[in-house]
């Protein structure tokens, strides 16, 4: 079972590592960091650089295509390289998953017509656009795609996908290794909890660009 | 303020990038990925590297240290080149932290004699052959030390860290950023909440040996 996790400039890098960590315990599987070009690939601040071990024409078949979000998706929202491949990566996959605002490149390449979906709460609107139907939940599957929710909830989604795929107590065991118990020191993870004055603020200095 | 996250080879990603993503949102923060050597630094499962962009003697005073955990960490127990950087930084620093198996090299460092701390449930016992108190706790501070459970607890560690440095608020900022309202499908993050044949399973194949 082949596991490609894209890379674009720009990336957040929470979003790749999150369900990299959960899905790469998924026995036999071979996970491959896949961009355009191979090599360093720096993330939205530019003080990280993961590596692309391939590029997409590489790996043009995986079983599980794991497309994670940042500032760096807006460039790549007319990117017909990357949309093509997500549209032929697809066509060939079991499982087609984001993170953030990964989605909306889903969106972008017409996979996500007619599909629940979500993103990252300061971009669900943007999916409307390309014909999906946002919701608000953290990890949401429809058919064989599974979108998730802003940066974090990359994990809840990758654990959730081990499920489907090796079985609840394999999941346990990966939850266990990666003592995924969360204790966030604060409520404030949602728009719904957090401070109103706080997510009003986030919403007027939001570098998320839907377009 | 500078932060260093230290690499090694065969380093857990999650350990090093749930925290990043937390700390590299305090305001005028300067976040580095530093290791022996600069370039590629291949995690434990060998399938991603993350780019070391400073050697450890580039950056000799962090105000943060950071280290991760993961198998890798046994193979540097005995590396004077790191554990002499770590005493030299710790000596510097404001806060020295770690996340899973991380906090043993702290240890080794001879930093922990006498403080509180906490690992990966794994290798908690590990601790306490180096003088440190082992508790089961998520995120435990002792003065400027503070270190976290396994793999996925940098997160809960980074955004506490965060709160410390920048503020409350600016952390519920970063937490609503990140979208951090974790979720997980299944509730055996821990080995008081998974099933007690599990977490047998998991100390008999477990790859962490503690020297």
């Amino acid at each position: 079972m082949q596991i490609v996790i894209v890379l674009f400039d720009r990336f957040t890098a929470l979003d790749a590592v999150g369900p990299y960590e959960m899905l790469s315990h998924i026995p036999g599987a071979e996970t491959v960091f896949a961009a355009e070009h191979t090599g360093p690939v720096r993330n939205d601040s530019g003080s990280l650089a993961l590596v692309a071990d391939r590029t997409l024409d590489e790996v043009p078949r995986p079983d599980i295509v794991v497309v994670p979000g940042g500032p760096g998706q807006t460039a790549q929202m007319e990117n017909e390289t990357l949309l093509g491949w997500l549209r032929a990566a697809d066509a060939a996959s079991t499982w087609t998953t984001s993170v953030c605002t990964g989605s909306l490149l889903l969106a972008a390449a017409g996979l996500l017509r007619g599909r629940r979906a979500t993103s990252h709460w300061l971009a669900l609107d943007g999916l409307t656009e390309y014909g999906a139907e946002p919701t608000g939940e953290r990890v949401v599957t429809d058919g064989k795609f599974i979108t998730a929710a802003g940066v974090s909830s990359g994990i809840d989604m990758g654990l959730t996908l081990v499920g489907r795929v090796a079985g609840d107590r394999h999941a346990q065991a990966v939850q266990l290794g990666a003592e995924y118990d969360p204790q966030p020191p604060y409520d404030a993870g949602s728009p719904q909890k957090a401070p109103a004055d706080l997510v009003a603020e986030l919403r007027g200095r939001s570098r998320f660009i839907l377009r």
